[in-house]
């Protein structure tokens, strides 16, 4: 199963909206293996099945460990548990089961009901925090969001004249990029936009395909020249206050608009907003904010996880990872878990999430 | 001499301003060892060679595992190198030679003209980091200068009222005692003494001395019932401007006081101070200050490193760990590299020093 998830990692920036999933088969004397591909095309068993059939193997009587439970539906294509049932095999290890709670164990039912052993639960937690975002889109209809914060030691992510380029070093950027290619989405906010006019694309890592970019721009302010808006890729502009010119203008560039007005306040609705990219097929969101953004989805409990790298470095005053509050009371302060700590280059990275996050 | 170096910590919170100093003595089918005691009382070697006396052991002919060159001169006690010689030792192993420029060498030398085999550096990065403070106020005539920073993720120490107890949990607040107890003096700043009214002391880790407290305090605003002024241990109140009045009302309270005043702007000369503590003995300064305070001594190039305790928690608005710019450039950012990583309770511990600080 171990081989499986790796397995399933190599998925990463590929198979999305679609889980990571790995297949390993194991017949006697022989062992092949697959992985989820791109949306449409082939999953991990089918993959796996190939593999053997190209090599002269038959499958009747051997054991997949698959790292997600076979799909027992029609999608883009055809149910893998019937694929599985038809290839004879006699014995499916499954890390963990289906999150959809309309299809959830349905899959190994039906392999089940045509006579192959089910076990699951082998490395269920890994095999599920590889495909967290699918299961948060699947459970709670809403994506992973996971908050990118590049900071000195000291919490600055800016001068207070807006130079932020680059605090952190080229490794931690470089890590930065392979935490985006995991992502559905790339969000950032207007104030971000225009002061630093990014592209939020993934350059320094390869990848099969380059996330969904996300603006969340109320009154659509971004100018059509922005770097973001150029390919590659497909970018997805929120407003909220209608205005029939400037989306035009966006709209020319190949970028789609969205309107969730928050009622009464001029600004984006950004639960309804995630409800959106969940229905959109985005997983893990990974945003990139100033903060002012990072303030809004932090204090409306919107933020999964953080990842936060820290350079060694004392800025002093400065822009602040998120502009909220002042507080009145330590007890109102925003509360995570570390999750994980490590070095990338001369910078620390540092996984934070809120407690029992993950639960759901 | 890994086991010597196990026995030097265990003269940390006791031997200040001497070295800490371990020492095993290996003869036939025997060992014993010592570490340096009180400042006055016995060094290592002695105490390793009143164990082996005790235990009925010749050392004749017998090797010493010494974590610091041995000492050639009359202090408060006699010279150690000369009872090693007296005891008849075939060979001493050295792990760092000593830092004072005016003695370094002497100790080897004497030994060896007696005719001892002597061997110098095995483990001696740990030796001398272990004594790191002591070979900074040897060799620059200043303390090591460790500061000690509690805040949240977000580089928060406090919230904009001043509430800061407690943004770390209660395993980092019993670690920052260890490294008190690590320190000949633990100093504030005027500010957080009126805002927080701190002790100052070691009390959560058992230990044998409590380290001097200091306060600077330019115009003597310590009001003589602050905590800090009771027992236990000594206190010092660094000034800038005279005052009669209020200087005896401190030294009433048994306080010493004493006056470094920088030319012209009414505070205090941090480095004269600095310089004032190495000659009164500190080999390790401990500051927990406040924001206006660190700025000062992190801006004058001071602080040779950095203890910061992170919670897993955002504040969002607050104070900052050190109030200096606002900065024009990023290439203005005080450098520092990060050394180590850990997690305390639930917070992450890290420590920090400015590149090739440690090269003295």
């Amino acid at each position: 199963m171990a081989q499986a998830l790796r397995l399933a990692h190599s998925a990463i920036g590929l198979s999305d909206p679609n889980p990571r999933v790995g297949c390993v088969l194991v017949g006697e004397g022989w062992q092949v293996q697959g992985f989820t591909q791109v949306a449409g095309k082939a999953h991990a068993e089918v993959m796996a099945l190939r593999a053997a059939q190209e090599a002269g193997h038959d499958p009747r009587g051997a054991t997949a460990y698959v790292t997600l439970e076979p799909c027992a539906h029609h999608g883009r294509t055809p149910p893998c548990c019937d694929a599985l049932v038809q290839a004879g095999l006699a014995r499916v290890v499954v890390a963990v089961g289906d999150p959809n709670p309309l299809v959830a164990g349905q899959g190994s039912a039906r392999l089940r009901a045509a006579g192959i052993r089910v076990d699951e639960g082998l490395m269920a937690a890994e095999a599920r925090e590889l495909n967290i975002g699918f299961f948060s889109r699947q459970v709670r209809q809403r994506p992973w969001v996971r908050m990118k914060i590049a900071a000195s030691l000291d919490g600055r992510t800016a001068l207070n004249n807006g130079v932020s380029q680059w605090i952190t070093g080229e490794a931690a950027r470089a890590d930065g990029h392979a935490w985006r290619k995991r992502a559905g989405a790339v969000l950032t906010g207007i104030g971000t936009l225009l002061e630093d006019d990014p592209r939020l694309d993934v350059r320094v890592v390869e990848t099969a395909k380059q996330p969904l970019r996300v603006v969340v721009d109320s009154r659509l302010e971004t100018p059509p020249t922005a770097k973001l808006l150029a390919p590659p890729g497909a970018v997805l502009v929120y407003g909220a206050v209608p205005d029939a010119r400037r989306e035009a203008a966006l709209r020319a560039t190949g970028a789609d608009v969205a309107f969730f007005p928050e009622s009464g306040r001029g600004k984006v609705d950004l639960q309804a907003m995630l409800t959106d990219l969940a229905a959109r097929g985005v997983n893990e969101l990974h945003v990139e904010a100033g903060h002012k953004l990072n303030a809004s989805l932090l204090k409306a409990g919107l933020v999964d996880e953080l990842l936060v790298y820290l350079a060694p470095k004392l800025i002093g005053l400065g822009r602040e990872m998120a502009a909220f509050g002042p507080l009145e009371t330590l007890a109102e302060a925003l509360e995570f878990e570390f999750r994980e700590f490590e070095a990338v280059g001369r910078d620390l990275r540092i996984l934070a999430r809120p407690p029992r996050r993950g639960d759901f």
